[in-house]
Formats: structure tokens, C-alpha cells, sequence
């Protein structure tokens, strides 16, 4: 980077590896910046190896507090799908991930190789993925470092990479060979790239440098701890040498290998680093742990937004249209499209057109890399959005993409969206972290858009059904993660406009994509949608002088569409003299806050003394949420689909 | 099959390509033996067709309803996973596994190609996979069906297979071909099982085939329909012609098509199929469709089980003694390894001996088919420990190991379950509509251990603490999903035990690895874990002669350590003159009902009326349960750890 310029991010995939990157941060004098209680003297020092791995410090893996990251290694395997994220239309920056090869094991890391299949040398950046293999996990060796070497090129190289590799123990040998190596692969990097920025390339999917790194797990430890040897196996992961406070002998090991790293070139007498040390970080924000990139927010640019009212539906009268409501939003995301030809992209496994999303393909294709014909539609090398069939490398695209400060939508089917509800809340604890920390600024949200819902799946059965997400989003904060159930297009236009200018929160937003009774002009929408609930009077007969008999309460992803005027059933039922309100809650959940919208009008409306009659809920997601898929409730009385409550409920 | 007498079961991951499996089940006869009212003639043919991909029918998919299926091809991902669980300890059984190109996307699947480095011929069956590369998803092009098939080739060999490829339109070639690799493949595969099983084998991992099957999308059907390309394009995925009651011209190509097939040949005047198509089938239990390992209760055997009194812990005085609680749990588990050498294996991340269960390789090594070394300690091609770095793996091998009959205990870490919650999901509601198929026989459950759990991870921070996948099986019905709570060791092994006894559930547990307080003697854990909840005399000073005035209640993964009487604390509260009682719940959730165990009086302790005073609730759980990860609560009033609620909370 001192040589070169090249601006790049480091995303350490290893688990415990962080004292790495802490330390390099340290070093390079951006973890005092943020930190200025951890400075580079000795007090800092102590400070600094004293909170890591502690309760109330800082984990062993790198996470939100580490400088320069954008990738917590806790959970393993998104390092190579925020990467790639984090270099889409980000044609400057390069993404050095390290995989190791304990989460190589992973599905979802496995799944995630080929990110190349999906990139443009031309628009994007680049990622040099660097396949760590040290031979061991926790308790064991890996499957990659006890294959034969050449099935793992051939696994690389079918992929789509070009393989180098590095291994061995020996020093300085092995730095002079990795440095080389580094330097051949940023190399070749940098010349497809040229390539395709100068007209000089022929479009075929480029075959990208990988790096394959080998060498002993707790190399340069401990060799051999109670004769039982620890350098090279699994027993260095982590803690290679305990005790030490009881056991001298572990002491002195402790000391010999510390020792070996010969502090006393490293540091000045009172803790700082030497010159020398110092004089290798490139200078300000070329150091990564100082990358802009790594702190996307303050990179992030309002998106360029038309206003969502020109893509009204005209609902003259409530619920005698019927629209699928996402088919408004697709244009809107159209012009989205056109307007922000670099920070906005949709990611989705294959379902764009069946979101009827699918307007947006008037601007953009799918992103595809990979050999095109004649009968394709849509895609192509300069496609932007983003189809790939896994609900991994989409959700992680676009954490990538929203932590290097551009904006996005993940739209997928209900019933899938659990395959990654685990990069969701990781997610969740990612952006509630974040907020804690001054130094982090906020980034553009992670919208996730769910229209293949439960309900609309009878013939596919089941295995499609399960309102799952939504549960799973409703434990996170509400200051971190939404929940959006429009009940109409108009809505989810207010919605959507909402949630793409908003910063570091899960939105997540649920709506049925077929045919549907549309209930609101756009702006009785937006008041309805900035209030989070209102009053239908029109479907109901409460004239406000009192306290109504019978209050209709619905809340949900699809509003009851076979009775359009929710109290008709009741009226069969015998109750047709009490005056009746219907509420139609749009909820923005968890509560509260309320987004500074009106607050005290929603409490107010909440507070209102409930009849002690008879109450029918309306609610068609209800059941979901309150914690049953609709296979069925369980033993327990519970909230029916459409199923009659008792007041106390 | 007829030639061979081959025990095989097929496994479709392709979403909506179950006409054929029903198809192939209905043509052996098996589907009108299970579905009497769907008989081999012309009456029956109608039902099958109108039953097909409608509400209240059967999916377009592979499901449970489908004979010879262990798989649903619902949520893709999971096809090799599931045919890699099938095939270990069933060393006669083949599982033929379709792998669609559309599924090859997703993570999960790319992170199973490796099931054979886990693999042993000599006492393990075999898996063959078939890639069926047919060009399309829903919308758009696949990444392998459009990479160089060199590059293909390259990576299934990475993975460790022979690739064996068959491709081309024509016809009959294609049939002939394609017979003719697959009888060269099972060649193959009993080639590498004989040299295992006769002593010549050198005990390298064995190249196992792998077929690489290329033909059109919707071959066969409509070339082109309204002068846009069908066949081979995304197109003809799912429904190639729309509309066919109105448009003629549609049903006349229908009808064409269909006629393709030559009926005439197939069925006879009564609509049964005539002899040469029933000729082609194997006999009874040969036939897929009607395989006893594809309806695994069949095949069940309890498992020999030693007493699990034998391994208890001696707890002279509540809350004396501390313990890792699971360390007891491995010993058992380690006796239930030697008395079933065949039908029991542990499936775990790379954490059995962190979770305390090591004592299981006294008997059993972990399982690895790839190179070992001097180093490596209790790994190698013998051992039946299943242990990868990948939920999804785990996860999916125990499903395919209890779906064939077998018995098993997935181990994982609490913060990381959830990224196989789908997978619970899932599995769920496949044991839920089983339950609902008289002929398919119930299995042995689905048996998750979390023993890192949330509050064991200051250290690691807040990516490792998140207590999700409890709340995610609390929304599943009481009769399929089960969670425990086993306060100490005692009662861990009662539980353990009744969850290895049980059928067709998932059971959760969840218990501390970490030295806990001991509180209950082995007599007293079975009496608790019976009644599922239990008043602790010994805890409080109620003497039952009237109602107390304040009643600790205290439910979750780890009971009160710092303060072992809970009085305590409100003692300093001003509150010691009260009579107190402390209930020490071990929850068995969802309720009702309750395994049958002493249900009414867990029904009775819970009616008990509450004092109207403050409640001091000891749930270290139900933070989690609530819907709080311990990142801290939303906006609103809730349930804290160790928090004070009110009387009506």
C-alpha cells in the first residue's frame, strides 16, 4: 500500500485470530486514535493486552470494536460474502479476506467461493481471498489441510481462481516468499483490471489470484508444552500454554516465546513503537485499520430518491381494487436503479420477476460473470442486480455491501428466509454494538423484503410455509431491527421510502405479492404508515361520540380480503346493533420507539379502554408472531387465523 | 436393482421435480398400497393428477408424502447431507442422490460435496450423486451449468469424486448412456466396498463416482411456445404452458406432448399399467418406492440403553458440590457408543470434548476418511464421532442417520445453533405431517444438546451469546418439538435418557458445561424431571401449612449460582419475615402435554395461587424465551436477567 496506493480492507475469517489485526491496528496507531485510553506507551499497552478476551473488553476474535473491520469472526463463515459485498461498485478498493480453513468447513463459506462468478472487473473491486490453511480447528485437523494439495488446487481452480501458494515454516523465508507472492497476485489483479477499464478485455469471467497460505497452527509458540507436542497440531488453537500464573515452568515458556519476538526492537522505553515499526503503515487512511471503507457510514451518501407518491396506485374507494401491491414498489426500485447507478443493488435468490419486482430489469440485468446465450433475458456482465440461489451469499452481498456505505434490498420468500436468520441476528448484534461505539458511523440499513408469504403457498405445502423470520426479528432491539406489514401498495411505498433512508437498522417488511384489496389512497397511507396504526372509519360504523361495542383490530401481512368490511361476520353472528371500529394497525415493531413519527397518537390509540365484549382479531400474521407456524396451534389456546380471541387475549 | 438385488433409496433435490418420484411410486404399485384410494386405474390416475401441486393435495416437490422419500425438496440445500446420514451404519444401502444445479448454489449443498471425507467403506453404504446440470432456476441461467465444464469437472474432483458425465437430447442415446454410466458407477462403488471389506483395502479415501447428468431444461416438452424458446431455458421451469383451458392452441401442444409418451403402451383400457411398465420394477421392498430405510421406523430398534442411575452424581446436600454437569452425560454417552456399535453416533462441530462429552472416544474416535497423522489423537477412518466444522452437516447427517432408523445427539454451541435453525424448522414440520401418514412409521427423535451457553461468553462477547434457537422451537407444536432445562447433572441424565427412549420429536436441551451448583440426588432428578417442575422444600422456609407469602420461581439452563439459597438477596430486601418457596421448574416446553408423566400434578403445582406481592424471578433463561437476546432489553418493561417483575408480569 506504501508503494502502491492501493487502497484495501482486511476480513479476518479465523475465529480467535483477532489479537492479529488488534495488534496491527495498535501498531499502525489508529486503534489510540479511537481509543485514546489504549495509547502507545506502556499504560496502553497494559490496558490493551488486559481487556482482550476478557468480559467487558474485547473478544479474541475481530469484531465491531476492532478498527478497520468490517467483519466480526464469531460466527464463521461470511468472510468471503461480505468481501465481496464490500467491493461491488467499489472499483478502487480491494478486499483481503483471510479464510481459514476451520471455516472453509462451512457451508456457507463454501457456498461463497464463487463471488467471481458475479463480479466485473471493470465496475467492481476486487477480492484476494487467502486460504489460510494451518492444518487444525478446535479439536482436530481440517478436511482441506489433509487433502491432497493438488485436490485442493483443482477445487480452487474449479472455482474459477488461479492458485499460488505459500507454505512452509522456515524464517525469514516464508515472509520473503508470502510478500512476494502478495505482490504477484495484487499484480494480476491489477491488470485484469486495467484490462477491462481500457477496453482491452473480452468479456469472459477472469481468473482471479488466490492465494493458498500453509503453515503450522501456533507457529513460532510453543514447540512442545509437558512433552506433548503443540506447535503444528490443534492443542495451540487458542490457549497453548495454561497456568502460567502457577506454573513457572509455563512462565518461562511464556517469556522465552514472547521474548522471541524481541520486544525491545519493537518499543521505546516508555511502550511506544520504534520508528521503524511505525515507518511500515502507509500513512493516514491507506492504513486498513483506518480504511474509510471499514467505517461505511462515513462514506455513505443519501440515496438520490424520487418521490414515492408518483408510483401511487389510485384507490378511489377502499377495497374495491385488488393489485399486487410489490408490482408499485419494482418501479420505484426502477428509478432507484437509474438514479444511483453506483450505491444501490437487490439482491435475491432468483425471485426478482416472481417478487414482481422485476421493472427494474428496464435498467438493469442480473450480474453474471459467467458465459451468457442468445435466449438469456436480463443478464448479463453489466447487470447490477444480484441473483444467485442462496439465501447466504444475497444476505452477506448486502451486509457487505451496507458496512462499506452504499444501500440495498434482500427480497426472498418467507419460508427461506430462515436459511439465513443467523447472518440476520448476527447482524442485528453487529449494528447494536456499532451504536454503542462514538467512533462508528451510521450505516445504510439492511432492508429484507419478504412477499412469498405463508399464507399464499397452499399448493407448494408446508415445507413453504413458516412465518419464521419475522419471530426471529421481533427478539432483536427495536432501536436495531423493524418490522413492516403494510397492508396495501400505497403503504409499502411510504415503507419502502422509509427504510431506504434510514441508517443501521434490520428493517424487515412483509407483504403478499398477489392480487390484494388495496384499502388507502397514498396519502392516507402515508399518515397511516407514519402513525404505524389507524382508525378505518370507513369500515366501521363507530361514529367517535363513544365508546364503541365492539373494536375490529387487524394487524398483519395480508389484511382479510373475503370480508372486505371486517365486521360482516359478526353481523352474521348476531351483533349488528353495536356499533363497531375498525382498526387497521400497520405495526412497526418492536415498540417503542416509533421513529419520532407521531408517537403519542399511536400510545394514545393503544391506551383506548377495549370493550369487555366479545373481539375479533383479524390477525392473519398474528399466529406467526405469536408463535405458531400455521401448521396448526399447539396444546394451548392460542390466536387463531381469523380465530376468535377472548378479551383478555 | 433387478439384476443386482441393490438396496437403494433415492434422494431428489430438485424443488419441483416430485411428478417423477410420485410418478415412479405410483408405476411400482407402492403408491396405491399406501393410498388405497388412489388405485392403478383410470379413476385412481385422476385423483393422482388433481391431487398434484394443489391445497389440500401434495406439493410439486418431493415430500412427505411421497413413498421412498427421506428428503423434501422444499427448502433446497440439504440433498447429500441427508443421503450422507442414510448410508452411515448401512453398509448395503445406496442413496441416490440428485443434486439440481439450482440447489449446487446454495451453501449448504456446496459445503456437503465433503461427506466423503467422512466416509468409510467397509461399514458405511455408499452415496452416489447426480448432478443434473439441466441449464436453469426460476428466472435465469445456473453458475455451474454455464462455467467451462472442465472447470465443473475440476471441482467435483477437488471435492474428492470421479466424475462420470453423461450429456446430449437425443433419444434414445441419452437413455442408454445413462444406464450404462450407472452401471458403471455401482460397479465402482462395490469395487472400492469389496476391497474394504475383504482386508485389501490401503485405507486411503476411496475416489467415490459422481455422475454429471447435462440435458435440457423441460426436454421433451414444448420446443417453443408462442415463438419463444422453452425447452432448455429457464422458461419451462415449473409451468412450460399456461393457460391451457382457454388457449387451444396451449392445450393442443399439451396434448401433443403428452401424447409423446405413447399412453397407449404405458396403461391399459382400465387405466392400469400394463405389464411390460410393471416388469420394469424390482419386487417389494427393492422397489424405492417401498424401501424400509426410506421409512426408517421400520427399521427401528431401541437403543440398548444402560441405567442411567449407574452414572449419577452423589449430591449428599443441594447446592454443595459443583460439576460440569455434561462431564456424567459422557459417560453415558460413551456406554450407549459400545452397546450399539451400529446405531448410535454424536454429531458436533469440533466441540465434543469442549462440551465435556470426551469420554465417548474411549470407545469411538472421531470419523475421517482423509490422511491422518502420528499427532492426531482419536481420529481416523474407524471412528464414528461425527465431527465438522458445519452445522449444516451435522445437522443434516443426524436427520438422515434418525430418518433411516437410527439414534443420534447433534451437539452445538448455543450462540451458533441458530444457523441450522432452518433445518429444525424443517425437519419439524416433516415429523409434524408424518404424524399425520398412518404408514409412516414414527423414528427416533431429533436430539439437540446446547451447552455453551449465552451466559458462559463474556469473554467471546456478544456474537457468541444468543439464546435463539430455544425460541425458535417454542414456536413449533408441543407434539413435535420439545425443549429441556436440566437444572443439574442428575437431572441431565434423566432427561438424556427419556429423549434417547423417544420417538419422532425434536428434543432441545439445554444445560451449562461449566462448573454448576449440584442441587438434586439422582432419586430426586428423576422425581423432578417426571413431574417436569418441582417445589425445593429444602430452599425455602414454607411449611405447607398455608399459602406462602412469596413464591421464587426459578426456570432456565442455569439455576441461581451466586446465591444458592434465593432467599437471599430478598432477605437484604426487608422482605425475611415471608415465608418463602422456591420452585425449581425444569420446563419441558412447549405444555401441554406432558410426555404423560404426572401431568396433573405439574398442572396443580402451576394453579397454585400467587401472592400478590413482588415476585423475584430467577430466569436466567427466560430472557431469551421472552424474546431478549442478553445484548439487553428493548424499550419496554421486561423480564431481566435476575430482573424484578411485577405481580402480574
Amino acid at each position: 500500500m506504501r508503494h502502491t496506493g492501493q487502497q484495501a480492507i482486511y476480513l479476518a475469517g479465523p475465529g480467535h485470530g483477532g489479537s492479529a489485526l488488534v495488534a496491527a491496528g495498535y501498531l499502525e496507531g489508529t486503534y489510540s486514535e479511537i481509543y485514546p485510553h489504549v495509547g502507545q506507551d506502556e499504560a496502553g499497552m497494559l490496558r490493551l493486552f488486559r481487556q482482550f478476551s476478557s468480559p467487558g473488553g474485547i473478544p479474541s476474535h475481530v469484531s465491531v470494536t476492532t478498527p478497520g473491520s468490517i467483519h466480526e469472526g464469531g460466527e464463521l463463515g461470511y468472510v468471503l460474502v461480505h468481501a465481496f459485498g464490500a467491493v461491488m461498485d467499489n472499483p478502487d478498493l480491494l478486499g483481503i479476506a483471510v479464510v481459514g480453513d476451520g471455516e472453509a468447513e462451512t457451508g456457507p463459506l463454501e457456498g461463497s467461493w464463487k463471488g467471481v462468478s458475479f463480479l466485473n472487473p471493470e465496475r467492481d473491486g476486487a477480492v484476494l481471498p487467502i486460504l489460510h490453511l494451518n492444518g487444525a480447528k478446535i479439536a482436530g485437523p481440517t478436511v482441506l489441510s489433509r487433502k491432497d494439495p493438488a485436490e485442493v488446487r483443482r477445487l480452487l481452480e474449479g472455482h474459477g481462481y488461479e492458485v499460488l501458494e505459500v507454505a512452509g515454516a522456515d524464517l525469514p523465508g516464508m515472509h520473503h516468499r508470502f510478500a512476494a507472492t502478495l505482490a504477484g497476485a495484487w499484480s494480476k489483479i491489477r491488470t485484469i483490471q486495467h484490462l477491462a477499464r481500457t477496453g482491452e478485455w473480452d468479456g469472459a469471467r477472469p481468473r482471479w489470484p488466490l492465494i493458498v497460505l500453509r503453515s503450522p497452527k501456533g507457529w513460532t509458540g510453543p514447540e512442545q508444552v509437558g512433552g506433548v507436542r503443540m506447535e503444528g497440531t490443534w492443542r495451540s488453537h487458542q490457549v497453548p500454554l495454561s497456568g502460567v500464573r502457577d506454573n513457572p515452568e509455563h512462565l518461562a515458556m511464556l517469556e522465552r516465546w514472547l521474548r522471541s519476538y524481541r520486544p525491545q526492537e519493537l518499543f521505546d522505553a516508555t511502550g511506544a513503537p520504534t520508528e521503524p515499526v511505525r515507518a511500515l503503515a502507509p500513512e493516514g487512511e491507506l492504513r486498513m485499520s483506518a480504511s474509510p471503507h471499514a467505517n461505511g457510514g462515513l462514506l455513505t451518501r443519501d440515496l438520490a430518491l424520487p418521490d414515492f407518491r408518483d408510483y401511487a396506485l389510485d384507490v378511489p374507494e377502499p377495497a374495491r381494487t385488488r393489485a399486487e401491491s410489490t408490482r408499485r414498489l419494482g418501479e420505484l426500485l426502477r428509478d432507484v436503479y437509474r438514479d444511483n447507478p453506483d450505491s444501490f443493488r437487490l439482491f435475491c435468490p432468483d425471485e426478482t420477476s416472481s417478487n414482481r419486482l422485476g421493472a427494474v430489469f428496464e435498467v438493469s440485468g442480473r450480474a453474471f460473470a459467467e458465459r451468457v446465450t442468445a435466449d438469456d433475458v436480463a443478464i448479463g456482465r453489466d447487470g447490477r442486480v444480484m441473483e444467485v440461489l442462496s439465501e447466504h451469499n444475497c444476505h452477506g452481498w448486502l451486509e457487505g455491501y451496507t458496512l462499506t456505505g452504499r444501500h440495498g434490498l434482500f427480497a426472498t420468500y418467507e419460508a427461506f428466509a430462515m436459511v439465513s436468520a443467523s447472518q440476520t441476528v448476527q447482524h442485528g448484534k453487529w449494528l447494536q454494538e456499532a451504536g454503542r461505539l462514538p467512533w462508528r458511523a451510521r450505516v445504510p440499513s439492511l432492508n429484507v423484503l419478504l412477499t412469498s408469504t405463508a399464507w399464499r403457498n397452499d399448493h407448494n405445502g408446508f415445507s413453504h410455509q413458516g412465518p419464521g423470520l419475522i419471530q426471529v426479528v421481533l427478539t432483536q432491539r427495536g432501536d436495531v431491527a423493524r418490522v413492516y406489514l403494510p397492508p396495501d401498495a400505497n403503504c409499502l411505498l411510504s415503507v419502502a421510502d422509509h427504510c431506504l433512508r434510514s441508517r443501521s437498522y434490520i428493517n424487515l417488511i412483509v407483504i403478499d405479492k398477489q392480487p390484494q384489496p388495496q384499502w388507502l389512497g397514498i396519502e392516507q397511507a402515508v399518515e397511516h404508515c407514519a402513525r404505524g396504526a389507524g382508525i378505518w372509519e370507513w369500515a366501521g360504523t363507530d361514529d367517535g361520540a363513544g365508546d364503541p361495542d365492539i373494536v375490529l383490530a387487524c394487524a398483519g401481512a395480508r389484511p382479510p380480503g373475503r370480508r372486505p368490511v371486517p365486521g360482516a361476520g359478526l353481523r352474521r353472528g348476531g351483533h349488528h346493533h353495536h356499533a363497531v371500529r375498525h382498526d387497521g394497525a400497520q405495526p412497526r415493531l418492536p415498540l417503542p420507539p416509533c421513529h419520532g413519527r407521531d408517537q403519542q397518537r399511536q400510545a394514545a390509540a393503544a391506551r383506548r379502554r377495549r370493550p369487555d365484549g366479545l373481539v375479533r382479531a383479524q390477525a392473519r400474521r398474528a399466529p406467526g408472531v405469536r408463535g405458531r407456524a400455521p401448521g396448526g396451534p399447539a396444546g394451548g389456546a392460542r390466536l387463531g387465523d381469523e380465530g376468535l380471541i377472548g378479551p383478555d387475549a
